[in-house]
């Protein structure tokens, strides 16, 4: 097996030379076969093909192309991934089904801290539908036994927690919550494309995601829905035009696609699907267990930095578990005063985010990120936390986004 | 006051020399200026600024700033427009929002003949709620009467029917059904950014509409959603994180935003809605009654054309209204062999576009089409029917999208 040539994946991606991008699990970097491939489109298919592009260049196909595309990098069989709106309205549709499938059971369970459109939206659906046909629970994962799922009709749960960075057991929890009768769908946002995994072998329901991440399909890039195949006869509860069985046969009763296309609603997107395509075409020819092994290696650097500083281990603690089987790709830092040291690493050039109360989270993207990448945020944090550069007026401002 | 000067606004296109473009009601040309916008949004915006572009860029504003930009296009107010998702989505939102407005009415009367996707959503709601909670009927449009809307909580109208391009009085509909107490929701696909109109003046309730035909917005480009100043403390059915009051504190419970914001639910393409934001400022500066009644003298030189023909009266019904205030910016001809018709004029460089059982669509955009596009066509489609050209063997595959 030849190894993976991790400099030269790293030179497929337009990276600003004067900055350690440590924000890959927020917006992904710009490929540059997506540069040139956006320009592509509009320029000679927008422009030239107009209307007929539909055909001609099988916009119309691009949700379920896309959808195949990201099959293989989370274990998923060919047409069962559709790429189109946001994670949240996909989530909307996976919960219904979960109520569809699990006639029965009202219970939609999540974690305590779960990212907040999660729960947004389940608690949404519930107000939506009454609380005698759905209602919603949060529970700390450490509480979760067969016996606290018994009245559950799905447990709702992020592979990777967002803040703390900890990468969760999908075969294990699949399986523990099924013996109770609960189905599971599973939030790849912080894991697609940086962890591997296997939906089909993991038995798992459904699966949302986002492709703006790891996946690097630019900001705002629409998000992703798995359903497994034994549920590809349940009800979109938004069926629109484009999830019909014969689109343009444009007739007055609806009736599902077969397959994986009903669970599409509205036109999408042909210049943010085309980015996606695009981007993903850098995982062609990769193995997803690689690209995890050089994300642990990063991480497993950064945190060894980390236990070598003195500094570090008196001002920051490591909120990530050491553990490889328990972390994502990303290396999260509790500390005083942890947004304005943020904004002091940014200014410094090292780009990393804050998230409430005191989390500084240092994301490694793995085909593009470098060990030196790791040296450099080691390096940049010790200087503003012993220069006390933090402290600055200009670094205490909250903007609305970070 | 100045008249507009159609060939110059013509320039601003990217256009096909080869072709006669009649199909803008269904995708709208390319801009020059989103071309040469999208491309800063790519190559500066997304690869240098990264994920700071959602503050420095202006990113995260960009579904209220787009939504602003297209207000005075339909008449409405600032802050009661959101450029989001898909209009099936945005569609969705509206008609759970006017069943919660109007409480203690379940019913959604619709027209017979409604474009697919409103009535597919609309069935979907009921299906969700039950048939207590909504329930749908499909009338005839001649019949609508404040008796036969006396138990409606909301008439969904198209303001253009997308087959005949029949425009109704939303003033005169939207004054009847409220007289009965029924909420109203416009579909503006066929009619934004070609018909002038003043939601606020016709005191409408909601309406929805795509970006990609006569705002020229881009494939599969974004929808919007007007939700009347007076409605904007309903529900977002779909409430999602980009819809709270204070977004990036992560709180674990829901918080609607003030204002038109809360209807937002995830985190949308910024490639997208980029492309519609450059498109939309082709509009800066234009008086929508001027671009209407370009649009209204290109039609009814079409309509000229048509009567002066002795051959198209032969074989083309015109089923579209000769009266100004019933036509939106497409002609419809009803004809025998109108899909073969269709792709022969295509095939002579004549876009056009066919809808089921037989009629063939000429769209006009009144930013870019011309007296002579209408004379072209009318010459070409005397042509393809005087010689039977339609009858050739390649004309008759029918693809999936046209």
């Amino acid at each position: 097996m030849r190894a993976v040539d991790f400099d030269k994946l790293r030179s497929r991606f337009h990276l600003p030379d004067d900055k350690v991008y440590l924000d890959g699990n927020s917006l992904g970097a710009l490929p540059r076969k997506t540069e040139a491939r956006l320009q592509e489109v509009i320029s000679r298919e927008w422009a030239d093909e107009l209307v007929s592009g539909w055909n001609t260049k099988q916009w119309i196909d691009l949700p379920l192309s896309v959808g195949d595309h990201i099959a293989p990098i989370i274990g998923a069989k060919q047409g069962t991934v559709v790429c189109c709106d946001s994670l949240s309205i996909n989530l909307f549709k996976a919960l219904n089904a979960c109520l569809e499938v699990n006639e029965g059971r009202s219970l939609i369970t999540l974690e305590d801290g779960q990212f907040p459109t999660d729960s947004y939206i389940a608690d949404g659906l519930s107000q939506l539908l009454g609380s005698d046909r759905c209602r919603t629970q949060a529970v700390d994962i450490a509480a979760l036994t067969p016996e606290t799922l018994s009245e559950s009709a799905v447990l709702l749960l992020s592979h990777v927690d967002y803040k703390s960075g900890t990468l969760r057991d999908m075969d294990a929890i699949t399986t523990m919550a099924q013996s109770a009768g609960c189905l599971v769908i599973w939030d790849l946002a912080h894991s697609a494309g940086a962890v591997d995994m296997d939906l089909e072998a993991s038995h798992v329901d459904f699966a949302v995601g986002c492709t703006y991440k790891f996946l690097n399909g630019g900001p705002g890039a629409p998000g992703f829905l798995y359903v497994a195949e034994r549920h590809h006869d349940v009800q979109n509860p938004l069926p629109g035009w484009m999830g019909h069985a014969r689109l343009f046969d444009f007739e007055a009763k609806y009736e599902a696609a077969p397959g994986i296309k009903r669970f599409l609603t509205g036109t999408q997107s042909v210049l943010a699907l085309s980015a996606v395509s695009a981007s993903l075409s850098v995982f062609d020819g990769l193995a997803m267990r690689d690209v995890r092994a050089q994300s642990l290696a990063l991480t497993q650097h950064f945190i060894n930095l980390w236990e070598q500083s003195s500094i570090l281990q008196t001002h920051a603690t490591l909120v990530t578990p050491t553990d490889d089987a328990l972390r994502g790709s990303q290396v999260s830092l509790a500390l005083d005063n942890a947004f304005p040291v943020s904004q002091a690493l940014i200014a410094d050039g090292v780009i990393v985010d804050f998230r409430e109360p005191d989390i500084v989270r240092f994301g490694f993207s793995p085909l593009y990120n470098t060990f030196s990448d790791a040296e450099r945020a080691i390096e940049s944090l010790e200087t503003v936390l012993s220069s006390e550069r933090y402290l600055r007026p200009e670094f205490q401002i909250r903007s609305t986004v970070t």
